[in-house]
């Protein structure tokens, strides 16, 4: 047996775990054990890296007994079954007070379950969401841990350790208890399908409306990405557009089969959404957009729908406003995406009884995550000037921003309508704007409605109580004990 | 112990139950036994309907002992722990070749789960939607029932002598095995959740732009409902926006709290859309608008946020102009609501394995249930046309009426935005068709952005693979061994 020489482990050795594992490595003070079901792995990252002076684990038993009390190993394998199977493993040969972290994309309901088997063990267990993808892993992600308090004094310092700096503060705090990582890490995916999709309406619009080259839409999101849009999918987005692809010289993105595909963590963000109650619409639009995509059969039936009778360019003369004008639209439209998302957040700490500090998680995805966006510190200061912010877009900054935008916004909506090209994002996002803001909605006719064919009740605006019309009789109106629903 | 007399029996006597009961008891060659939990409600359905020669039961074993075999009986007791109390006590009472039929609205995943514990015993369990509200149970549903050949050998002749009849035929019909009825049943709410939001939309559209009162447009739907839109949840709108409210004189749709309430079978329609990989986007924007609706703290919040800056109204000359375009704008819409519930059913069928003929679904739709309307015949005609038909909207008489509307259509989201009218639902399904018809989708940038942050590949439009861009090298392409997700 090996001796007990390092402060944190790694399982599961593919791309991710290999990266972590080596970033860890890199900092001051970590020496790390690592472990991987198929030896080889762990052979070959050893040969390629032995500036990271890795201590190998053969069998499960090596790898505890080669970790200093707590142990703390963070498991990096495929989310499933792979990771209760590692789990089980380590509860095995781990001891109360050791830290099991699961750094896969778990779902969070499935994190619950898993925290409160090992906590019987006496093990501490940490879901944490870990974004930044493979690059960020190895140089610095954004890193959402959830699990107990005092699993958080060990492994806070060695996340902090690894986590990528924004503004130099490094870009991970303790979520809250149990699932919260992986919930916040959810709802960080979600809000990623939203901007990628207002992203994609923007170039298509664009290319559509003026008939710029990709390389031509790549120079604009350059420019953007100077201003309050600045965030690292509108800097990739720029670089994408740019690329030619080889063999054929034409610009890669008209080269790439556009059948979107997606993992799931956008659907679990719209479905726990409608758990919880939250209109996550333009979360919902960009998931289904990606689906839809990827439909040849349906798409190819339907192409000969028609659209427009009048082909749509944009004047040479009006070509500047009108990128100006969806670049306001992809501005006001993000806001409502992050808006969203964070209700889903709230709601999320408000059911499950965790203790999430909104600004922290702002705070957090500015730097090694895929959403980092310079506009996350206006997130940030808005929970800090009001903790108790019923919905982000009502906040002064944003609000502010929403007025600038309101008008080019709808310019926009309006042209994708008249021209046939599908925004579902833009005017989703707008319709919740609108209707967010609205006196009174159609919701009273809804109301009605159902009253009339299920007795469901409605109230009243002028007095408390739950009513009901006798649809079927004399139509008076009675007070009900119903639900209102 | 009671004699076995009756064919059919009825446990839980709410409502629901007590006009099913009453139902069966009408038709032909029913008797019907009867029980609750609670000795009462039993007692008081006896008293006020001696016409309906009803056999009361005090007990499961009386119960069971009334039927005669193989006995019947259909649950309508509320969705949840008290449907597997009831299935367990049954169970109990009844042998094997017996027929439990639970008509409540449970979710199909849970009455695949029963069913699979039921059949354990010989007995057969049945999962059965059962549309039409209070009045519908008492005069004649739309029923949906899953389960074995066998139980609809002996359960079918008693359901269809109960069920609506739209056009000489019963609206019920074998949907398919275990989950398939509440599956369909739960994809029928879904488009009631479409069609209600899409009439809500349409109705404060007309209202907003110009001024009508509730009464005159609810001769504009009484109007449509003598067309192509006629259905009942436009006859009952027209009747919803004529009622008074008694005590102010005012419209009882002014009255009525905008705050629309759920019971939750939208959402599970959009959830399980989401685990297909079905855009349901209609369906979803609907369900949300409902949820943006009953959150009163950040409406008030947001009421304050701009609109546009000039007021919008329709000239008079151009009011009944604009009132055929919001018709055709819903009719068109209708259609893409309907051909997204049926895609959601084609893809549920192959995933859980029913053969579900989608003719014969809006064939026992037309009568009975809510969403009961006239072009339902379009939609069994198009499956007996092409039973293949790869999207309803695509088939020819749907693809003639998007060609004759999608011009209005067009015109109607391009007022909802200028005039900052929410019309979720509208402008969802216009994106969705646009998206549908369109030559090339931005999803090609969103793969190119996946494969520069997470190395997901990308397929190409010109040969086959899966392909990943050396973006942080070279950036010269590889073919890749991955998923292409």
């Amino acid at each position: 047996m090996p001796e007990a020489t390092a402060n944190i482990g790694v399982v599961g050795l593919a791309v991710m775990g290999s990266n972590l594992a080596r970033n860890l490595a890199s900092r001051e003070g970590n020496t790390v054990s690592i472990f991987n079901r198929s030896y080889e792995k762990t052979q070959t990252l050893l040969d390629e890296h032995p500036e990271a002076e890795f201590v190998p684990a053969s069998t499960y038993a090596e790898f505890a007994a080669s970790l200093t009390t707590p142990r703390t190993a963070i498991i990096m394998v495929q989310a499933g079954k792979g990771t209760d199977a590692v789990i089980d493993a380590l509860t095995e040969v781990f001891e109360p007070g050791d830290i099991i972290v699961d750094g896969g994309n778990a779902l969070f309901t499935d994190t619950i379950r898993r925290e409160k088997a090992v906590r019987e063990t006496g093990i501490n267990f940490v879901g944490a969401g870990i974004s930044g993808g493979e690059e960020g892993a190895l140089n610095g992600p954004s890193i959402m841990p959830g699990g107990s308090d005092e699993s958080w004094v060990t492994l806070g310092p060695i996340l902090k350790s690894i986590a990528a700096v924004a503004e130099g503060e490094p870009c991970v705090t303790h979520v809250g208890h149990d699932g919260a990582g992986h919930f916040v890490k959810m709802v960080h995916n979600g809000i990623e399908y939203a901007d990628m999709q207002l992203i994609g309406e923007a170039y298509d619009l664009i290319r559509r409306g003026t008939g710029k080259s990709p390389a031509e839409i790549a120079d604009i999101f350059s420019e953007w990405n100077r201003g309050e849009l600045e965030s690292y999918l509108i800097e990739i987005t720029a670089e994408v557009l740019r690329q030619v692809d080889a063999e054929t010289g034409e610009p890669l993105v008209d080269v790439i089969l556009d059948q979107a595909g997606a993992k799931g963590t956008g659907a679990w963000t719209v479905q726990t959404a409608l758990d919880l109650g939250i209109p996550v619409s333009g979360i919902a639009e960009a998931v289904f957009a990606r689906s839809l995509s990827s439909k040849p059969a349906q798409r190819a039936a339907a192409s000969d729908l028609p659209g427009p009778s009048e082909a749509w360019t944009v004047a040479d003369a009006d070509k500047d406003a009108f990128v100006e004008d969806v670049r306001r639209a992809l501005y006001a439209s993000k806001i409502v995406a992050y808006s969203q998302g964070f209700d889903e957040i709230v709601a999320g700490a408000e059911q499950y009884g965790w203790d999430i500090k909104k600004g922290d998680i702002a705070a957090i995805w500015r730097g090694g995550c895929i959403i980092r966006a310079r506009f996350l510190n206006r997130i940030t200061e808005a929970y800090a000037a009001d903790p108790g912010l019923v919905a982000l877009l009502t906040a002064p900054y944003f609000a502010e921003a929403l007025t600038g935008t309101q008008e080019a916004w709808r310019r926009v909506v309006v042209v994708a309508a008249q021209a046939g090209i599908p925004s579902p994002a833009f005017s989703s996002s707008l319709a919740y704007y609108d209707g967010l803001r609205a006196d009174r909605l159609p919701a009273a006719l809804i109301q009605g409605q159902r009253d009339f064919f299920g007795a469901h009740t409605y109230k009243r605006v002028d007095k408390d109580g739950t009513f009901h019309t006798l649809w079927s009789g004399d139509r008076t109106e009675i007070e009900s004990a119903g639900s209102g629903h």
